[in-house]
């Protein structure tokens, strides 16, 4: 199989679970709240993000290294605005 | 680097991301309701992971392709509760 052929679904992969985080980022700042949005969950997700990371550096795979800190930045703010509007 | 040392890390992303969603199943399950869930978000996100689970299988990457189809259904069964419970 061609490799460009392979990259794609990797990059396709990558810009939609990346991508769909930013709906969720949406909707918390306009309703201003995440109650249902479970804290255990974003800082598991965030912790096992950061090790993709790191894999993704180890194994040279571009789509899962860019992907990986966008979707962390990404649910960083969700869980940063989560708390906020959970103190309010 | 040793294969086992960057497989560690592969690992235990994938166990990470992938147990990540059970706390935001429960906590569906037990409030009944996931009103602040992005609908977007979980459809964006499970074609997605359909994606990563096609590159896992071309790239070889035992630690993509198991966390992904598990991703997969607990988000599957994280949307199928919440269009339940949003109808009541």
């Amino acid at each position: 199989m061609k490799i460009i052929y392979i990259e794609f679904f990797g990059y396709f992969a990558a810009i939609l679970t990346t991508l769909a985080f930013i709906p969720q980022l949406i909707k918390t700042l306009k309703t201003k709240k995440a109650e249902d949005v479970s804290l255990t969950t974003l800082i598991m997700f965030l912790t096992g993000v950061s090790a993709w990371i790191i894999y993704g550096i180890q194994i040279s795979s571009k789509p899962i290294l860019i992907a990986n800190i966008i979707t962390f930045l990404l649910n960083f703010l969700i869980l940063v605005f989560k708390l906020i509007y959970s103190k309010k």
